[in-house]
Formats: C-alpha cells, structure tokens, sequence
C-alpha cells in the first residue's frame, strides 16, 4: 500500500502548547508500531538517531518503572548529558519519563510518549512535555528544541526506513 | 539570654498551602544558623534525625549545583528510598534540590530551604514544595507527611542542642 507520505520528505513535526505549562508534539511516521517502539527502546538503536548525527553514549538505560537513564551527546559545540527516570513503561505503546538536561540541573520535565497504530502502517507519535512552571516551558521553547527535534525524528525516519 | 521558645518543648511546624500546588513549611529552632546548615548537610549529622529514628543510609550526597543525593531510610515497616538533584547551594542560607520517594518514581518535587537568621541565636527553616499538579501536591498532604515532618524536626532539634 502506498501512502502520500511515503513519498515526501519527512514533514516536520506539529508542536503546540496547550496550557500554560505543557509543549504537544506530534509526529506520523511510515513503520508499525512494534518498529517504532524497538527504535525508541533499543539502546543501540537509540545511539543511531537520538544524537542527530553526533555520537551518543548511553550509560544507562534501565527501561522499567523506577528505572533510571543517561544519555551524553558529543557534539562539536560540546558535551551535553541528558538524564532521567521511568515513571511507566508499557510496551509498545507508551512510557512516561523524567527529563532533565546537565545545564539545568533538576529543572525537571514530565514527557508522556504515546505510540498509537495508525492502522495502515504508520505510527503518530504524540510526547508532551509537562514543566513546573511558564517561564521553564518558554525556556525551552525559545532553546532551538523544535529545530534539534525535527533533526532528530528525520533521523529516526531513516532508521525505520532502513529497518523495514 | 532566654527567650520562651527555649523553654517549650518543639512547636509543630507551620504547614500551609499558598498556591495549589505548593506546600510552605516553616520552623523556627534554637541553635545558630550556621549550626542548623551544619546539620543539614553534614551526612553523619543528617543520619541523625532524618530518619526520625530509624535506620538511613546515606548513598549519595553531592552537595553541589549538579550533583545527586540518596538516602535509605529502614523503618519497621520496610526499606524506603529517597532521591534528587541539587538545582542550587548557597551556604549557609539555601538549597534548591528535587525530591523523588521510590515508591512513586518520577513524581518530582522542587524543594526551595531557605534559613534566616533570626538574630537572637534562633533560625527560621522555610521550606517551599513545588509540585507538578494540585492531585500530586494533595496526594502528599494526605500521606501523612506533616507527622513525619514533626518527628523529623523534634530529632533535628535535640540534635541541634547536642551539638551546642
């Protein structure tokens, strides 16, 4: 079956802000769900796009409730080290985590990550990021994440496509 | 000199809600600030009385913008863990730092303690609970915190009064 998006580009992601304190974003890609999920939770397959190109090291990436994870981007602008803890894990449709990044420590964002079968092939995936306060949210908004963001899904839109 | 206070037992903490997803805590202890700051962020000092009693191991404790702290506390009724980050140390007048309990991982509270020096030997403790929603704030009024909390004080105060 062939779909108009399988054709274009990948199309950039939806991303709005719903309250006051939260950031939607929403993305379709062209893989099942099950191909998805493995990307998303695969440590090696996490290395291959979350980085957008820069090396990732995972140093720890313990994928269940209470769990704890560590990621560190070597980019050429530095070292940048991302961590944070599982609140749910079901497979494959939905993890709820903690996000933090080292040079806003304990700055902490709740991100909802739902994985929802499109039914003919394809997967939206819908994150949204809930932050203790406006000015966090704004932050974050204005930090050049939407660019880093759409880098990063193209990426996974090639690893899908490579998995397929 | 003698103020009333030295001569009462511990008062019970001020505890109240100032916005809906807040919780102010306010306690004032007879001991200089330097020695309630000493108390608190000594780990051989604050195994003394965070426990109220029981049992804490102290995992880890950072204390620096960054860094991460642990504590176990082993009560008659089971093993407990407790976890952040430090967001901010400012000695000897305030901590920013994250609080996370095992069981109900990835629910993070912001912790701003701010001691003031009342100037007569005294120092008032304030400490403000940032939460990420009214259901997650209200979940911790109703679990019994504010007797933990008392006890907890009582321990620091005979502490403090050892330690003068």
């Amino acid at each position: 079956m062939t779909t108009t998006t399988e054709q274009e580009p990948t199309m950039k992601a939806i991303v709005t802000t719903p309250t006051d304190r939260e950031i939607y974003i929403e993305q379709i890609f062209n893989a099942p769900r099950g191909r998805v999920w493995q990307a998303m939770t695969d440590p090696e397959l996490i290395a291959q796009w979350w980085g957008r190109g820069n090396k990732l090291v995972i140093e720890k990436f313990e994928l269940e409730r209470g769990g704890h994870w560590r990621f560190v981007e070597h980019s050429p602008q530095g070292v940048h080290g991302f961590e944070g803890r599982f609140r749910e894990v079901t497979p494959p449709e939905r993890v709820v985590q903690t996000f933090e990044w080292d040079g806003m420590p304990a700055y902490v964002i709740i991100e909802t990550m739902v994985l929802e079968d499109l039914g003919d092939g394809r997967t939206k995936l819908v994150t949204t990021s809930l932050f203790h306060t406006t000015e966090e949210r704004d932050g974050m908004l204005q930090s050049g994440m939407e660019g880093g963001l759409n880098e990063s899904y193209a990426a996974l839109d090639r690893l899908l496509a490579k998995l397929g």
